[in-house]
């Protein structure tokens, strides 16, 4: 195979072929009636890039059309600001701090990065199959490119995608990273990024061809459905867009008023309409939860290259709800009991719920962080979540309960303007009233202030922080 | 009565009782057929303040149903960024300067005005009452509170509401006014603002109830949707929320997460639900249009009890985007046809369009700016409007050709700092890709720079500048 040839040649990083499952399937539990679940996650998409969120020029008809007929939540939260301890987070349902995926030195994995999310770690993948469901990711991983960490051994049966993210590594001798994505868009090329795309361990291209990858992560999607129609399956799509660099396929290209941002998040909407026309022709529409959302907030510095946080402040990399606070659609008609929920989600909370109405059993040899929000799904219930933990790196930035936040310490994102600052009496927000943080309340709210502190304390009482996955280099 | 004898012990400025008609009912082509036309008009709401426009925690459902059902505007904006101008425009299809409406020397119309919307000038509601429609306003008037001037001698059969804004004026003596704005909410009563209550040309309630005041004008416009189900109608409802003071009923108290400005919206919401059920019950529904949008942008100096813009820049008084640019909500089952619109529109171009679905000659004896959008309300059509001009006063600070739009003055609002600033090379940005107006791009466009003033010198060409009927005082 001519791109086997070219791995051959470029190899730096030892993919193992072949795949060794970690755990059986027991299928003691298999059967039609359970519900399947599709987790659709992109990479670096604000809270204010869909048409539902308030974008005046992103058109998404089908991800609108998944928050009008089920939940749209306005308070979801992912796991951290960046990719690997936010996707650890999603996967694993614990605070990225737990097991080790989150670093004060290097943010997130890199292509000389020796380790990954740590097999002793539980995936949600790992929670399903254990009551026989069929299990796929697809996309982006980031979690470890190395045997141990790659998706097939961390509870997935198929995998297809990236294993670290679409600028990883950028081929030497070109521009300097910053000012490629700020070229004009033609000037850049799939070539210029040294990513490989793996079918199960397997490296099948390389470099991957990146102007039909979110339009091929789709189309495994629909055909993983339908192999899979008569099991209860797991799909984790987690696109890889539009994290810069963006690209898109040709028919994708130039139709969306918001420029090539606006015709990546399209097109990943347009797979969405796919993958949910698929659900009904197979008659599953009925028997699927369907989630997006987001990994973290978007890269501001890359200015109409990156999204965009709405109302809210910051991006990517930083504490302000811009980081972490990310559109959460759930879809699911018939199941998804509709409407608009303001009430507090994380992503963490996908692994609990799901595996509850799987009948999954959680596990009870460690801390899970993770939440049920299944009688807010399925019954419009108020969330039994009312905090929210902001970590960056090991460290607690900052703590949300109830309507209020404080910040311990703020700094700016990498690439961005301003310092780390640790504040001696924090800053606090009205979060409810005061989504922008613009109005600091601290003085006038002692009392809230305290009980952020004791839910802290509370919390740091039971933290043991795992040993940093990210640091080493081969 | 215990009002007007208050009245008669407060008076200062004459209201003339008893309503004279400027122009008879032609009635040629009254008739069943004709769609009514509904046009919900809120104060100082600005873009982010509505669910469907992505404000996280005020809610409002039925205005989210009518985005659903009917379109959405994503770049529909104001006439201009404070009251009186943006209201001049929409009634009149013109811009303000043309007017006299718009003025240098004082921004709007206070209660020791002289003056207020020519009589020369021709209403939206003397257009279609040429065509046989029963015409009303209720809410905020704003276009001049001295006889001549009063919505039943500019086109409306009745008349009920505030003829000027809720915070005119405080009664001296109590606390300087920006202080009062920021004050605990229950310490804000409406008797700290001399505000009278008017039906047709009487005062009723002096001052005017403001906590009752929003469902009250709900239900005026269900009274008069009623009354004349048989005839075509045109109802001009202009709440005098969410402009601080903010006041809601006892109901409605607490309701939103968002605090009194979300009680505020959410009651002026509830009150649409109630108009569309009205429609329905009667069987109006698909014989009427109903718009919702908002005179100018959030006041953000009130802080939390001002409104958002979004991901706008700035707000009130500003010719950023966040001044003008607002919710533009067309919703008529059968007529409107469903869609999310990013195209440009205007509140002038109400004027022109309901004149044209209704069968009103267009006056040609006169510039009239709105342009006919039935094409694009009707059958989703591109929309023929490519142009946005951004005066303040009678001086254009900025124009917007397209996607782009060149700033030539910029300013803060009243209450914020940002001097003015006459810019030698204009600022330009590309709205469609950046609609924050962060990324100045006029270096790299001169082309474009060159074609938008050539926009304006076309319109400078035929710009008459009315006679100002703002400066003069009694």
């Amino acid at each position: 195979m001519k791109i086997l040839n070219k791995l051959a040649a470029t190899l730096c990083i030892p993919f193992v072929i072949g795949c060794v499952e970690k755990q059986q399937d027991t299928h003691q539990n298999e059967g039609k009636n359970k519900l399947n679940f599709i987790i659709i996650f992109a990479d670096d998409l604000g809270y204010g890039d869909l048409s539902s969120y308030g974008n005046p020029t992103i058109h998404t008809p089908h991800l609108d059309r998944m928050a009008h007929e089920g939940q749209k939540w306005t308070n979801f939260y992912a796991g951290a600001s960046v990719c690997t301890p936010s996707r650890a987070a999603l996967l694993t349902g614990r605070l990225p701090a737990r097991s080790g995926m989150a670093s004060n030195e290097r943010r997130v994995l890199f292509p000389d990065s020796k380790n990954g999310l740590p097999t002793s770690e539980i995936t949600l993948a790992e929670q399903l199959k254990t009551v026989g469901y069929k299990t796929a990711a697809i996309g982006k991983w980031h979690l470890g490119h190395k045997e141990p960490y790659l998706p097939t051994n961390h509870g997935f049966d198929y995998y297809f995608g990236i294993p670290y993210s679409n600028d990883m590594d950028k081929i030497d001798g070109l521009l300097p990273y910053w000012d490629y994505c700020h070229q004009p868009n033609d000037s850049i090329k799939p070539e210029h990024f040294n990513v490989p795309l793996l079918r199960n361990t397997e490296i099948i291209e390389w470099p991957a061809d990146q102007h039909s990858i979110t339009k091929r992560y789709s189309e495994e999607a629909v055909s993983f459905i339908k192999k899979n129609k008569d099991k209860p399956f797991f799909v984790y799509l987690a696109h890889n867009l539009p994290h810069v660099p963006l690209f898109v396929s040709e028919e994708a290209a130039g139709k969306s008023k918001r420029g090539l941002y606006g015709d990546v998040v399209e097109e990943i909407d347009d797979g969405v309409g796919k993958i949910l026309a698929t659900l009904k022709d197979e008659g599953l529409d009925e028997r699927t939860i369907v989630v997006f959302t987001s990994d973290n907030g978007p890269w501001l510095p890359f200015k109409n290259n990156g999204g965009s946080a709405g109302p809210l402040r910051a991006g990517k990399g930083t504490t302000w709800e811009g980081g972490m606070r990310e559109p959460g659609i759930f879809w699911g008609p018939g199941n998804i009991e509709p409407g608009l929920v303001s009430e507090i989600g994380s992503t963490m909370d996908l692994f609990t719920t799901f595996s509850k109405i799987a009948g999954a059993k959680i596990p009870d040899d460690r801390i899970i962080d993770g939440i049920d929000l299944s009688e807010t799904l399925l019954h419009l219930a108020p969330s039994p979540r009312n905090s929210i933990l902001y970590y960056r790196g090991t460290e607690l930035y900052a703590a949300r309960l109830g309507d209020f936040k404080a910040h311990f310490i703020t700094e700016g994102a990498y690439g961005e303007l301003g310092a780390r600052a640790a504040h001696q009496t924090p800053m606090l927000y009205n979060l409810s009233h005061d989504v922008g943080e613009k109005y600091d309340i601290a003085s006038k709210h002692p009392e809230i202030l305290q009980q952020i502190q004791e839910l802290i304390s509370e919390h740091k009482a039971n933290l043991v922080v795992g040993e940093d996955q990210l640091v080493e280099r081969e």
